[in-house]
């Protein structure tokens, strides 16, 4: 009982954080195209709730998260002004932004597979949905700001989400590890990004022989 | 109920109009382009339902709307093949484009506001889903044709459909006023979006120190 | 009873086709953008389940195929990887994933009207939900690869997927024929695209007098 209730109150902290980071990165790319404070809004909440949001549509969980929980809106939104204050004072807001996606990739990752866990579904369907929550924010982000999709790049990206999202599913289910589990994913998707960013780790590409 | 009964035809006429504007915006959009008939169509009925699709899935309220009333596939496609004809004798096709939209924009923000305030949503939903249905179908449409989004050109756009939404929770909550809050909030939409387009207005945008 | 059967059968091995099939013609798409092999299976499994995805959205028809389904995820990804074996050896990547895009479109035009119309939607639903389901896998692999997507491009395209499903719901409604006028509708379709692609068959287009 006591469990169950940290690991929801676990949850919830970490969508927020989630929400924030991702705005965040929204916010950064804003600056990059010089949009006004508005813009940077619009972008900011985009990325921060997309993932989820196309999370609860394609396993269909009623109304998406933030209609129910209007505070998410609010997050992104107070994050997305926190970064057109702070844009102007970085050296480098591309890196901010890339690491900011990094760590929301993480947590949408864990998070994405735990609401289709929940959900009773198939394992590759949660490996699927901790994906997909994980990197749809970003992806709209990068198609709303015209810049190629970290999605694309050949760091490795997807990837990480989809280790993230397995290592949950082991966790919580071999191991019964609830909380354990969804640090234990969170680590590996955001160490595995990490040091494709920091090294350029890439898979082989395909080459036309 | 005679008052009731009222709201709801307004409401439909107000959508097919919506719909007519938007799939019209569509066709011009189509035209720029130099696409051919079904082209046309195909642009057009996305922009024009697009909007209203995305608001009826996030607030997930069953079927999307042309599902269950079909008819309104009808305007989009009569509405994109008018604009096939009339595109030829315009001075300014982009001109048309934009205040067709920003019909548009004002009449779906006070829709989708409407709709998510019937689904009994907190207001900052209500703000949100009337930005969204207002701003989404136009989103399609500059996606598919490869232009730069309204959305983030630096006239303000989405601020005047959060306020047009905002205005219609306003008076249909506070002062219990439905038909004139939706005049009310498509007029403020519509005047700063006719004032932003017509004297440049923009909100300060971000410039890097 | 035996023929409804054969009928389900039937759909199920077309959906396993038209999955396998698009996430081909991705995985070519990432051949062409040189992508790594989980590249590949990112943008093979959302081309190849993308279409019936929107369709199972917009008919609000519970969680998505691929969530009660998950094995049209392991045909994506093997069709995927099968792609990237064989780009190797093919003398035009362009070529097979115009016709693996072709035969896609075929299955998808009719297998999305099949189920807006075992949804009881009226004809003209029922004619856009078979052209929503074959298209939008294919523009979501091209937004992806930032490609011109094949539906703007002037070959016939959605109007093939069009007159696919119409002549599916004439041959169930009209002459309660449900699995020759999956086959018929499939070969209009196909038979459509095919000639356009290889005549460059086109409509009018527009132009600025």
């Amino acid at each position: 009982m006591a469990t169950a209730s940290l690991f929801h109150d676990l949850l919830h902290w970490l969508d927020y954080v989630g929400v924030a980071v991702f705005a965040l990165s929204g916010a950064l790319a804003a600056a990059r195209k010089g949009l006004d404070p508005f813009g940077f809004m619009v972008i900011g909440v985009a990325t921060g709730v997309g993932g989820g949001t196309l999370r609860d549509i394609l396993l269909d969980l009623g109304p998406v998260f933030w209609v129910t929980s209007p505070n998410f809106l609010a997050v992104a939104v107070l994050s997305a002004l926190f970064g057109w204050f702070i844009a102007q004072h970085l050296k480098s807001r591309l890196s901010l932004l890339v690491w900011a996606d990094a760590v929301g990739l993480a947590i949408f990752a864990v998070l994405g597979a735990e609401k289709a866990y929940a959900a009773h579904s198939h394992w590759a369907v949660v490996a699927v949905m901790g994906m997909v929550s994980a990197t749809f924010g970003g992806l709209v982000r990068d198609i709303l700001c015209n810049e190629l999709p970290l999605l694309l790049h050949k760091e490795i990206y997807a990837l990480a989400a989809l280790a993230g999202a397995v290592t949950y599913f082991v966790g919580v289910s071999v191991f019964d590890a609830t909380v354990a589990s969804l640090f234990a994913g969170a680590a590996v998707c955001f160490l595995i990004r990490a040091a494709a960013i920091r090294y350029n780790l890439a898979l082989p590409a395909y080459k036309q022989k």
